[in-house]
């Protein structure tokens, strides 16, 4: 037999295993970005099966390019706690910030969060959701590629207990569900207003509708908070605040 | 003053000096896949400044999608010893194979590569070489985005004592300097054959003209060698390879 | 458990169970077009195991637009027990020519070909060839729309002891061997000759490199023969001169 | 005389003799989806004149690809007499499901519908509907390649006694009927939930204005239910229960 | 019976009986523009059976446009007869030139050469050529917008006593049976030298393989001519010459 | 001096005067489609000057296609001395139809309309008007390439007594008058009934706002009337009609 | 080092100085078109720190390409005054206006307005606004070529007293806080009516928003003021009104 | 008579002359760079008639991007003159720089151009050359948006005795010639040396073939000198001495 053959089976074979394996999980994750990332963490550490599902073959969202591709980012002091518990190098800069590199940020934030047992499906693309009764009970996947070139292929479905809406400005996930139920009035992000969008986006974090959770700027999207910049303290928290949340319930 | 502009200052000034350190440096990689991650993180380690430049927003190069998207990779056991100096998982497949899984392994490269010192320049083009006297001497870059959209826009020159050809299959850095000084015949990548290619990608990479190696499949690009499949180990040791090969020099 | 789950799960299950089996085939067929599907079914009847891989989402190349979106379709009498075989209608059309339904062609052929056992893997592209020892051993494939976007993203490798270039005008399979092993000149398609391309397409068919065989217009494509016009007769009959030939051999 | 000229001849006369002579139908169905194949069988079965319009070059809709392109589907039990009404080969799947292969059955229904007596107009665009005093009368058709490259070309005209909208999510003829008419509100289809799907599809497929009927998704789509997944049955009976319903009122 | 079927029946039968009526003729005319519609004007007076086979679907060429979008067009006074023959209004513009408003130039030649018995196929494509033994005998076609999207649907074909290269600077009759025959040397046209290309292009108008014509700027094309501008007494002069010559043949 | 120079000059002098000429006209008509070739003729055979402003290179609209690209058309009987005014070849077809060459017909129509002498201005798109004191008064153009590219150039006016809008589906002209001055409602167009159609087109045609008319199908659009198919009697008397009035009102 | 290296070095130290200085500023408009230069010339001569953000490469809004590319322009005999400031040539034409090159016109209030002192940051796209307590506070940046090809990139922060909408028709500041703050309705402009237009633009051209300005075309936009045609006297004593609004407030 | 009449009547007439008087010109520059404005100037200001066209809207060629968007540039201290003579700003850097600032570069170059008499027609695209007895005579002009959408339009002519080709790295205008006459090698650029390559390219900038002269980038990529950076005292004195050579030579 072909050596080549062996590395194909050994392919399709551990991934078929994973895959199978995740068709049911506690918590699906739509959206690699910072948010997502701190909240798949947390999740496993405490003891879940979270799946996330990227878009991009790239999971890190929008860390990689820093501010106009300056490829450094900004926190805020009350979230030293997320960069130390990743390990993450950074400097302070001034009394409130911290600054750290763009690229360093967003590997090590991946990295861990595999470790940790967080399962990344990157390229795959959630093109619906299960609602049964009044709760969200799962995504609909497909391939990215399959939506970019518009080709007619039915998707296939995961199961979950929980559904956590990273996808950011989007909110594509709550808005999916807002035209599905009519339960929600998506609001539409505002102008930026640094400060004041990292408080409301950690303190509005949390379910909109049975099973469904957003955080992040999706949080900002549907309730009509004000912009934030390259800045990813409350991103951060607003993760935690989610991940929190569930491990509370169960 | 704004806070947002607090964030603003920090990420251009934090930026700017680091962009300004390594105009000059001692290695410039040109892309971000495995064989490039390897070899920076070997020669930072080895105290060389070093500077990696990718077209691409994230890092990682093929490593992502693992096969077909099923994203599992595997790796011969001979390079089994990368995996453990990045701490990455595997599990053995047959007598001669390990699989990873993809996501970890793309984020782990790059995240200890900048750990130990390498700058990641990503979003960034290498459109060119500075040769003079018959000795490749620096990488003259761009914007990503400016050369995806043809805007008419000068580039910057980044000075190195060596310029390591990280491209895969395009081999574009040893395709310039082919062009530009009639050095080398680059003759395309052979039909594939995954344990003829490793062997010879490992021996053949190296130095082409003076002050530029290929490494990876870059090499394979190079010299005609067989193409491989999505099996890591032969990039790996290639970009150990050419790192050492540096380090010995100089 | 969610009934959307079993549906998925046995899709992944039975799917992935015939990929991996066939992943090693006797004969693997590229393009799924009037030879390679006339080919695949005798040779499926002759007790070969057989895999087609087709680009498209539907297969039956060409044959679904007739002339000029006119769905009918012209055969040679000499090619009638074709026809018969496949138990596809036809209407005789002056002293040496049948008419037929585009449409019941291309899908009585398919539909045969599966059910004598044939496995068609569609929206699949070949990427590239495996070559040992001067031999094509297997085919490199890849998802369709990976190959449409552009996407980094590694294939996988089907081995197989005969792959047949049913790719049409394109003769992309030869094209790719001859451009690897320099072992073949492609002259190109000539000028339409119904009559002299069909007799030409059939008595060239065959072997062109060890384990590699060209069939229907991929033949005129390498060998510089006229083109023919939307008529089968020589396709089939050059399909069926490839399966005989194959299953003498072994 | 050439005999390219005989090939032409052929085929243009064949073709217009069979166009001209489905410028009037009993049945115009829009569509060569699951349901629109099932409902054409038995209509022609049942000795109505039945016309297919399908957009693309190849017949079939979304069956070719499976779920996420794993080319299998899942049929529910109670359609298992049409899989065998058509000699489609499939395994049990748990206590409810049946697995067949995607392609064989989508090439098996073309072909026994196009053997029943239906003609399939491939690559063939509905643009619009003829209503006349409160009743659609017929379809406004024209080449699907002129439509995509916005050439400025009219259509032709198909009168049918019935039309089928069978043009899955899109309900394109019922949306272009309720735009024309404001007889009736299309409500968009709802999240998905497979089961409740398919009861609710079965059960209200049907006519919606005088002279139009919806079947399969398209039913779901003007009514509001929810989505179903790469599972057939209920598209099956909904094209049955329509079909039924035609031949019961004639 | 509608009415809208009257008007569709009408068209389908009427060009249907058209089609089938020029799958022979005298003479095939690759091209609408200037030279064409002069040649095929005077070869149907000359009593010709001729067909003009035109990619746009207007026919007319780059007369429309006149010079940059000023849609006035200059005719050299030794082609004043042909103006007045099709009673093309012109105003004398210097000793040598007379000026003409290019939308009566070019709607007026179409109209006269119709009106002359010259059947114009407009939205088709001549995609290639039937050659057999040493002589071209006709053209393959298919429709436009089947070429510009991409599609696999097969051509038909128009044999042809004669066939005319009009189509201007592409000259694509000629460069693809340069192509198929190795025959001649396209070599491309030169830089602007109106009074020398004028000359010139009438002079070597003509036959340049059996059965093949160039006429016009294909003209130029064949023989490395120079270019002509927005004046068109030399391709009135060439289409007539080429006509003259085919009147005296036969 | 230069040859060339002469034909330059002679296109930039003649086109100028015209245009300087044009830029005030007692009628501008914006779409050189059936409705607005014979509109452009009556009314300069009735001593109006008349401009004709068409968006593609070619004036003829949807003539040149005819029904699926099969070039007929069909015009009804009542219309029938449009035809003869004109002097088109036609064929009776059935008691109320004639049948005629789409080519004829169009390039006909566009050559008497010029010989008329009407001016046809053809690559000018009409993007906006002049409405003073609530009165249209002119029409605001540019060439249609720099709308295509999207390039940031202003543009220049005509100004005129009495604008026509003969765009057709589009009621391009009327749309924008009713956005600016909020005077009517645009209905758009119903579905198919071709003699319903015609009738009322003819009947609705003339003025919606002071000096603004509408006929053909832009009359359609804008009353909601039924579509119209390849069959233009319609619209020659929606032209003829409000020629007639414009004429009957100075 | 490289003397490459000092070109580098110099380039990115100057402009990292410039933008750092100006990422806190007295006035940031967007756009340079005729009202932003002037109005930022006047602003600069008057003290303050101005920045202007334009999207594309070349500051100059439509003014290089006057009407219909026919590179004139004219303005108003009541703007005089502005085009000797800037020491532009014109001649008279008629009463009322006088005619200038488009290009000198151009070129001319660019380099008047850097000299003045004004900073234009070309090439940047503005993305948003910064709003705090009910002002407009700064606007958000981004790298236009960023935006074209779509990545995920954060933008930076410039801090403003006072923000001016130069975007021309499409008043793109003002839609953005419209939509952030539902402070406003824009109303879109009217029909073409250059003198109306020009004496209410220059009227209405002022804050509209705490912090906000509109003037020139953007003003029109806002409140649904006629068009202006390729005319500039409007545009140029709107910029001019706004500057000495501001001027005089502080 | 309508006052938006009189904006469009000047600017006809205004720039018709303009372009009228052009067409014979004693210099034509193609492309608006920095060597083609340097030599504009000098030209017109000894005497001579010139005409620059430029491809864009905006002349000036890659002056307004600065180095990767940094909008700075360099000129080396051996061109300070040219800096003096069109008043532009500047600072030094290090010994033998001078750094400017590149909007107010490239806007004061094109106004001090027009302003000594230069005519600039920009959107205006050289597509080829009037060659006649072995010298080049004129350029062959088109509107660039004609050529960007593909339209068939015919181009005009300008009459010139001497030709510059100032389009950088393209060297159009050379390669045009090149390949018309086969009278010259164009050999491609090097890799970057910026002081060799400035010292070069003005060394070799001058005529190429009669009539012909190359200067700037195009020299470079002409006779394959090394590529510049973001610097430009060697296309200014390239520009330069092509400038005394001409007005030397009359």
């Amino acid at each position: 037999m072909l050596q080549e053959l062996h590395v194909t089976r050994g392919i399709i074979e551990s991934f078929t295993k994973e895959l199978l394996d995740h068709t049911k999980v506690d918590v699906a994750i739509v959206g690699a970005g910072p948010s997502g990332l701190v909240a798949s963490y947390l999740l496993a550490k405490g003891g879940k099966k979270v799946a996330i599902f990227e878009r991009k073959l790239a999971p890190g969202g929008g860390i990689w390019g820093g501010g106009m591709l300056f490829n450094k980012v900004v926190v805020q002091k009350d979230a030293q706690h997320i960069l130390d518990e990743f390990e993450i190098n950074y400097s302070p800069y001034g009394e409130n910030y911290l600054i750290a590199d763009a690229v360093e940020l967003a590997s090590t934030l991946i990295s861990k969060a595999v470790k940790a047992g967080v399962k990344i499906f990157n390229g795959v693309h959630v093109e619906d959701v299960v609602i049964k009764n009044g709760k969200v009970n799962g995504v609909v996947i497909n391939w990215t590629p399959i939506d970019m070139v518009g080709l007619h292929v039915d998707p296939l479905v995961v199961e979950a207990d929980y559904v956590l809406d990273g996808t950011g400005h989007d909110a594509a996930i709550a808005k999916l569900v807002a035209k599905r139920t009519h339960c929600c009035d998506v609001k539409g992000m505002g102008a930026m207003w640094v400060n004041e969008a990292e408080k409301l986006v950690v303190e509005k974090s949390g379910e909109i509708y049975p099973g469904l959770y957003v955080m992040g700027m999706s949080t900002a999207e549907v309730y009509g908070l004000p912009r934030m910049g390259p800045i990813f303290g409350g991103m951060f928290l607003s993760g935690e605040k989610v991940a929190k949340e569930i491990l509370s319930r169960s």
